[in-house]
This record gives C-alpha cells, sequence and structure tokens, in this order.
C-alpha cells in the first residue's frame, strides 16, 4: 500500500520511542527515557474512578466533559490562581495530546507557518507535520541566568502566514518558564494580530519554588486567542489515564463540543471520575511529588553540574535534565549505547528539534535510589 | 477570537447532539437517540479495569497498545473468522472514532475527494470535513429487497483525486449489511487502483440471522490498502470506554505506532485490561445481546411495518430503525417537536447526509418496556 500522503510516508518515529520501545519491559534497564514518575495514580484517584465503574457509569458523556468534572476544573483553576473561569471556557475532550491535535486543527492548514518555541517534545512537531505546516523553531538560548527566549524574539519570527504560536511552559526537556511580563507582551501583540497562542502547560505543578507556573489562564481574556492545554498526567501521576483538559475562547464552546465528538467522541468516562477526585483532593498529593522532584534535581545537580564533558543549565521547571555533552555529535547513537552498554535509558536530544544533537535527557521523577544509580551509570560512561 | 480555518468556522454541531444536548439529563425523555444501549458493561470487563488498577497499571502503554491486549486481539479476530491475522496489523491507538481520524489524516489532504457510503453517522463527514476534503456521498436505494448499493456504484464514482472509500457495514443507521461478492469487487478494484478503503465496523456482532457480519478482515491481505476500524463500544457495551482497534497494512506498524503516539499517546490503560477480558470472555454476552436486540427489531416491525405515513424497510445489522415519513420535509423539527411534546428523543434523517430529510433514527438496542413506550409515543406522535 502506497496510498498515503507524503507527509505521512516520510513519519519516522520519534527518538524516544526509537530508543526505548526495543527493550521496553526490560527491567535490567533504569528507564529515565520517558515523561512519567515512578509511582502509581494515588489510591484516591484509583478509587473514585473504581466507584464510577461501581455505579454503572460506563456510558457516553457531554462531548465537553461530565459535568462534575468541568464544575471541579472550574473550582481549581479559580482557586490555584485567583480567577474566575468562565464554565463556557472549559472542556475535557480526551488527552491532553488529542487537545493540542484539535487547537492545531482548528486553525493551521497545510503551508501554513507555526512557530514554535523549543527544544520541544517531538510529538508537537509531529501534529503540525501531520497538518502539512511549515514549521519554524525557536529556540530558547543557553545563558548563564537559564534557558532564555524573549517574547520579542518570538514576536519578531511572525509571518503574514503564521497561524500558531506554540509554546510550552515550563518546558519539556530545559525547565523554562515563560515569566509573566514576556506572556503578557506575547499575549498584547497576538491578541491584536489575532494570532492562536496554544501553550503546553501540563507541567504546570512541576515548578521550583512556587506552588504553580505562570499561566495563560490568569491573564487571557474570554474570548483571546489562546488555547491552554493541561493534562492529569503530570501534576497527578496518571500518564495513563489519557486525559487532560482546556481553557479557550468562550465563543468555542460548542466548536469543542463538535470536535471533541468528532476526533475522540468524549473522554473515557470513568476515568473522568478519577480526574475529578484529583482536582478536589490532589493537593497533599502534589506538594509530596514537589519535594521530590525537587530532591531529584538536587541529585542531578550534584551529579552534572561541575562535571567536565558537561554543560548544565538546572531547570525551573518540568522534572528533566537536558544537558549539553561537549564533544558529542551524535545523540542517537549516544542514547543506543548508554542503553546497551550501561543500561540506561535516555532521551537523544535530536528529537527535541534542531540545534540539540549534543544533548540528553532524562527524567529525574523517579525513586531516588534508582535516579542515583542511573547517574552513577552515565557519569562512568562518560569517563569510558 | 477569529483566527479559525473556514473549515472549523463553519463547524456545526450534528443533529444528534443539537438535539439531545437540551435535555440529556431529563428523566422523563425516552432516549432513542444516542447509537447505544442501556446496558452497563458487564461486570467481568468493568473487574478487569478494576483489578488492573489496583496492580498499578497507571503508566504510558505502548502506544500500538498492550501486548496482552494485541495478542487477545489477534486470539479473537482469528478465531472469529477463521484467518491468522499478522499481529503487526493490529493496532490499539484509542477510541474507533480517533481511528478514522488517523487513518483519514493518513490519505487525505486538503482538495482531495473521499467517497461515503451513506446515509451515514455524521461524525464520519466531519473528519473528511475537518480536513477540508470534498466529499461525495453515495446514498444506498431502498429497494425491496431491502438498502442497497453495489460496489460497481461505488467505483463509477471514483476519480483521479479520489483518495478514501468510506463504508459503514453494518450500517448506522439503515442496518445495510455488505455482502461479501460487493466486498471482494471492490477490494479488487481498490487493490489495483491502491486506493484506502477505511472499512468501519464497529457494529460486526450486531447482525440478525448470523453471529458476525462479512468482514473485510477476511478477504484483505496483509498489504491490500484497507483499514478496517472496530470498537468495543456496541458489543460489549462500552461505550463510555473510547477504546477500539484497527486491523491495517502490515508496512504500517510503525506508522501507527506514530501516529497514535502523536494524536493520543496510546489509549488509557487500564480500559484495555477490560478490553482484554471483553475478547476473552465475552460471547456470552453478545449472544444474549443479539437476542435482545432481535426482539427489540420485532417490537419496531410490529409498529413501522404496515403504517400508513411510514416506508420502512427493516434493517438487516446494527440497531437503528430509520424510517421515511412519507409526507416529512423537516426532520430537524419533528425530532424537536417529538422530544418537546412526547418526550421521546430520536436523531433526525437530516444529520445523516443528503436525501435523508423525512428520515428519522432510533436505537433499539434498549430495555422492551421503554422500547415500546418510545414506539407508542411515535406512533401517537405520528396519528396527531
Amino acid at each position: 500500500m502506497t496510498a498515503l500522503r507524503p507527509e505521512i510516508e516520510s513519519f519516522e518515529q520519534n527518538g524516544i520511542a526509537r530508543t526505548a520501545f526495543a527493550r521496553l519491559h526490560d527491567e535490567a534497564v533504569t528507564p529515565l527515557w520517558f515523561g512519567e514518575g515512578d509511582e502509581v495514580t494515588p489510591d484516591f484517584i484509583c478509587e473514585a474512578a473504581k466507584a464510577s465503574l461501581d455505579q454503572g457509569h460506563t456510558f457516553y458523556t457531554h462531548t465537553r466533559g461530565r459535568t462534575t468534572l468541568r464544575a471541579a476544573l472550574k473550582r481549581y483553576l479559580d482557586r490555584l490562581y485567583g480567577v474566575d473561569v468562565h464554565p463556557d471556557r472549559i472542556s475535557v475532550p480526551g488527552s491532553a495530546m488529542l487537545s493540542v491535535n484539535i487547537s492545531a486543527q482548528m486553525a493551521v492548514s497545510k503551508g501554513d507557518h507555526v512557530i514554535v518555541v523549543s527544544p520541544v517534545w517531538p510529538n508537537i512537531e509531529a501534529v503540525f507535520r501531520v497538518i502539512g505546516a511549515e514549521i519554524e523553531h525557536i529556540r530558547q538560548r543557553p545563558t548563564p541566568q537559564g534557558w532564555l527566549v524573549t517574547a520579542d524574539e518570538i514576536i519578531a519570527r511572525v509571518r503574514e502566514k503564521t497561524r500558531v504560536i506554540f509554546l510550552n511552559s515550563p518546558c519539556n526537556p530545559t525547565g523554562w518558564v515563560m515569566p509573566r511580563a514576556e506572556q503578557l507582551r506575547l499575549l498584547e501583540f497576538c491578541r491584536e494580530r489575532d494570532l492562536l497562542i496554544i501553550a503546553d502547560e501540563v507541567y504546570h505543578r512541576c515548578v521550583f519554588g512556587a506552588s504553580v507556573a505562570p499561566s495563560f489562564v490568569e491573564i487571557a481574556a474570554d474570548e483571546d486567542p489562546v488555547i491552554v492545554v493541561n493534562s492529569f498526567s503530570k501534576a497527578w501521576a496518571m500518564t495513563g489515564w489519557r486525559i487532560g483538559w482546556v481553557v479557550a475562547p468562550k465563543r468555542l464552546a460548542t466548536v469543542w463540543a463538535s470536535l471533541s465528538e468528532c476526533f475522540n467522541t468524549g473522554a473515557n468516562v470513568f476515568a473522568q471520575a478519577g480526574a475529578t477526585a484529583a482536582l478536589d483532593q490532589g493537593e497533599t498529593f502534589i506538594e509530596r511529588q514537589q519535594a521530590k522532584f525537587g530532591k531529584g534535581r538536587e541529585l542531578v545537580r550534584e551529579a552534572f553540574e561541575r562535571h567536565p564533558r558537561l554543560d548544565y543549565i538546572e531547570p525551573q521547571g518540568a522534572f528533566y535534565a537536558f544537558p549539553k555533552v561537549r564533544d558529542l555529535t551524535d545523540s542517537a547513537r549516544f542514547a543506543e549505547s548508554l542503553r546497551d552498554q550501561m543500561h540506561v535509558g535516555i532521551a537523544p536530544g535530536y528529537t527535541f528539534g534542531p540545534g540539540n544533537e549534543s544533548h540528553f535527557r532524562i527524567c529525574f521523577a523517579r525513586r531516588h535510589d534508582e535516579l542515583e544509580r542511573g547517574l552513577e551509570e552515565i557519569l562512568r560512561f562518560l569517563e569510558g
């Protein structure tokens, strides 16, 4: 069969899957490659989903999400950000990844121009490649103060055919957190130009020295051209649940209902019960996670900060380290060798967009003994 | 915000949602509007999902689905159809609806031509409208032998720019079942022309006088340009679970892994455990359902067959009746009036594609006392 579109024919597996799938279930490997911690979803969330099943919640729901979940999301957002989000702005179409797809499909046609702040998780680029968009990466620069890209630098790349600016803050893989002033400047520009911002805030609760990262939810008005995509995966350890939410302009409520229906016919119904419990009872768990991630970051700092072969910038958010190996040119081979020789799973830099060939990513949202073992092996490999 | 693509700006809610959402939770309404029965998912399936949660299965899985589920699918398909499906042909990207989207996105670009056999569930048209394809409906004809469309009639519509032929058999809403000879003829043509068939077989176990409907899985070779989309929703009463599967050409296994990752990052992990149980232990439940649907169809026949205002063709599969009201011109108003005056929820014909303005659809996969009450109210309304 050759009936595929050229965009799909040339589609390649991303570097994380490519490195990991060969030894996915191999327990000898210390798995620092994926974007997930090692904690099972907390009991109170699982129990809520099980109770929902016991109550016979196995039918279709509203394609924007169950009423109870949307109400819980409003409470959560209002409390977290000190805002009053209009209920019509909140939808639960399924996973955050699906939400990014729907957002992109709303605004972007083949040949349109899209600005993606990078380094960036490879599936984001994939979303726009499926559409056939022209993708321009604007890469954060390493500076002594951390990873840096300004709103004005982003704005300078906007062209006539630009339809979307995609931002992920806190950033996977760099940990960059977009400051409020930069968010305001970018929003002001996009509001005037009527240009869509897709703000991927799935790491909103994974941030250091604060309880939550600055969010576009705090500054976007009801009709501003901003879609904030969020997820239950990271903050509540629910990666396998495939559920997230969006905050979008109020007037798009019906479009979200229709597109959620068209793409997925709504989200899993009992997973939504778990998500509701997560929002209403999850703060203690989140605080514990934040402490764990903080300690994980310390362990990484100790290992990488003064290493002679590494340039290491400490992340401000998310739960990844993204060091540069100064003399490295082939990150894919580096990842494969580490996997096969040292049995440590890492993600190769190249898959996070251009300019990252010398980098690798590890997830430090892991048990500290396991993380320490992985770090030791990486250091040994760097010496070898 | 006006930054939307024109295809999205003009997007309208489908007729089912439009009629139903206003009174979604109103218990006074007899709900025959949706494509789902009234049975909660069987216990053994729910228990399998709960056990999976208890075992801590809350992490990402392979984006083509858990190994256990794919093995169960192979067993199920081999047993059901007497085939030997190559394991690389089977993927579980999430819901069947998502699978239709991914299949469409694989092959169709804006401006391409797509043939859709209709009457058809409105969300199918929506999938191709999002892409900006040119959609041509070829409508089944009512004949004394039932709804009819031949492979040659479909083939006659193929143009240079045709990229996909979409078929849903057994058909929602007409109950049309494509005969084996017609499947073979169409496959032969599409194989030569390298034209993709998307075969939506989600009602494969909802068929009368047989245990399963003729499937493209039985006749398509490993590399034939056919994607068969299927779902757990209908046969195992799992609409709220949002899970289905595809059988696709072998060489697309990596493309399915990548696109599943890009669109949804895989399916819900513990829902996959429920799905596995459904396949391995579901036959008794399916037989009971088939008997129930058969009795439901009898009740509908008694009510509609000789009615002076109705043309009624008995469905061969699925679980809908799709009668024509001879003097009806506005099916949307008809559905709203029935809802508001008689408290019966039906789906208006217009939403199933051109030529269906005089029709309405009811789902008869319901408790028989409820179905009888609904039918009585519909008859009373037709007399009034």
